[in-house]
């Protein structure tokens, strides 16, 4: 696990229990606490609690639960169930669905006897594929970063980023973040504009802490910050990740990603959005088409953070009785998207429908 | 003082003392606590702590702070003294500029022993203006709004408001909310989406306070739901105000109201301003020339609340070393901003410039 040994991974299989040891991702940055998921209810409570989130780890995690209630039950039901009680922990991560259908594909035809260790090897396989996808996410990116005027002009590169699409995200690396990672390991100068990503604040909870880690320089600010900041020449390129991308080239992702395209396109600064193509819901013909998971209220009328003595507290922003509506995601339209960067390179959003063949290829 | 006669208003003179009561709006919507300012000290932090905020309440505020400040010493120097020091509490709202330049004309030439008397009646003249002006903003945008497609279709109105514009901001009325105030009482439908307004969320705290009070329909979202919001349609207008609007049109506002008219921009939704004409700085070209306040990184690392025990309560969202940027206010280019609201009538911000004699001759 990350800090321990300074390896920056964000889960970790463990044969004792057996678990999968995760950080709780809700109790960031003030506090790394690894807990362990056993029951497909610790694991159905992690994703739907957001202990972990971010659109691959997500994926992986759901494998690795599904996996662990075969250990449990292997009958053809209890695969159904589990596989349907994972689904609903998040209705719009594309690739919960996708990592779900991977591991059962590999036992649907398996004796039951033999499914938990079936199931266990894939998990463990997208795993490892999604480390390899992040690293070529984090390399193509670096080819898009070294095209920048910045760069050429010998300034630090400014980069913006929203919400959180790091390690923490993924397994290994993040998606948005890999390029920032890889450009900062070839000793390219840069610095990170960091939005809260309000309302749950993943930018100053976790993005920020990431970054600390790494070493590399960054900026909290506020997401109401980021259109003046695109506005005043202030930012080389904005990299997000994607929670689902849809045929025609559409991007999904954490509720205020649409407004940061808007400024960034109205300054002609690069956007570009991040993701392995298991992200990609091919069967989904437009952003108009993606359920947009709402979530509680009292993630607006309430923050979470530590108190003056240091204790985690929530504190009440509204009056009590103030009526609450909040939306997790949003769609920004290909248009406003300069290219996607996948892990078999830059592909432009609005041809995407075109490079199917060829990155479900190389996938 | 509001509430307490359901009248609602921001601020009083008080003869004893003599003092200025205000709300401490730092403390809303939790408590309602009316303060005494009697010293310049006390007006000057009551500004810069934003205790009182509001382009509108400033202006009147800081005039009240120059009259009681002449009463305990009427000097010249004194009178040059204070002025500067009222005039670098908050450097962005102009029209704290303008409202001391009034009482600063008429007691200039006045025998000191007179200048407290004068500058008090200055002063609540500024008010009595202040509330007549609120109250044609109110009357000139319910014109606006009977004009949307939505009132001829028997739908309730959906205008969506940034930060706190309303009574609170200004002495009686508001300048955003005034419009929104005017159709309630004409028995129009409207539900008014309050964007929370991060960092210091003066529309958790202090728009959302208001509309409850006026039994005025409303919901809170994040600041990244407006995006969506306009996106899917569920928007018929937005209205926010104005701390300093320029020559070209250009109109500097809270923080994110940028983003907001880009969004609205791009769905072809109005998005008015509304605004004294004292908002005008018309020796001032473009938006480019405004400076931008910035305030303390602490406003985003931090976040003031109650916890729950119902106590006030402040949490850090960060690690305590993440540095933060905190700009206080945006521009939002004139081509973007379908109409001024003014106490004069409806202006087109790229025909600002042309309107002038007509607006100052009105003033």
């Amino acid at each position: 696990m990350p800090l321990a040994n300074r390896m920056q991974r964000s889960l970790q299989y463990s044969p004792e229990g057996p678990g999968l040891q995760i950080i709780d991702q809700t109790l960031l940055p003030h506090q790394l606490r690894v807990v362990s998921l056993r029951t497909l209810d610790d694991f159905c409570t992690a994703i739907s609690s957001m202990q972990v989130r971010g659109a691959p780890l997500i994926g992986v995690t759901a494998a690795y639960g599904l996996a662990l209630s075969l250990a449990a039950d292997a009958s053809d039901a209890a695969l159904g169930d589990a596989i349907e009680r994972l689904l609903e922990t998040r209705p719009t991560a594309i690739n919960l669905a996708w990592a779900l259908e991977r591991v059962r594909a590999e036992v649907v035809d398996v004796a039951p006897a033999r499914r938990a260790g079936v199931a266990l090897a894939a998990a463990q396989q997208l795993a490892a594929d999604d480390i390899a996808v992040c690293q070529r996410i984090g390399e193509h990116g670096l080819t898009a970063l070294r095209g920048l005027p910045a760069l050429a002009a010998g300034r630090t590169l400014q980069i913006m980023t929203h919400c959180n699409a790091g390690w923490l995200a993924a397994i290994e690396w993040g998606t948005a973040l890999a390029p920032i990672y890889a450009a900062h390991a070839d000793g390219i100068p840069v610095h990170v504009w960091v939005s809260e990503t309000r309302p749950r604040n993943q930018g100053l909870h976790l993005t920020s802490w990431e970054l600390e880690q790494a070493g590399i320089a960054h900026t909290v600010i506020a997401d109401n910050a980021a259109g003046h900041l695109l506005q005043s020449g202030r930012v080389d390129a904005c990299i997000v990740g994607s929670d689902r991308t849809v045929a025609n080239g559409d991007v999904c992702n954490k509720i205020g990603t649409y407004m940061k395209a808007l400024a960034a396109s109205a300054h002609a600064i690069p956007f570009y959005v991040a993701l392995p193509v298991s992200t990609i819901d091919w069967a989904c013909a437009t952003g108009a088409d993606i359920p947009i998971e709402e979530r509680h209220g009292d993630e607006v009328r309430e923050v979470s953070g530590i108190d003056a003595s240091g204790r985690e507290a929530d504190v009440r922003l509204t009056t009590a009785s103030a009526v609450a509506y909040n939306p997790a995601f949003d769609v920004t339209p290909a248009a406003l998207v300069t290219a996607l960067i996948t892990e078999c390179g830059l592909v432009l959003p609005t041809q995407l429908a075109q490079s199917k063949q060829a990155l479900l290829g190389a996938g």
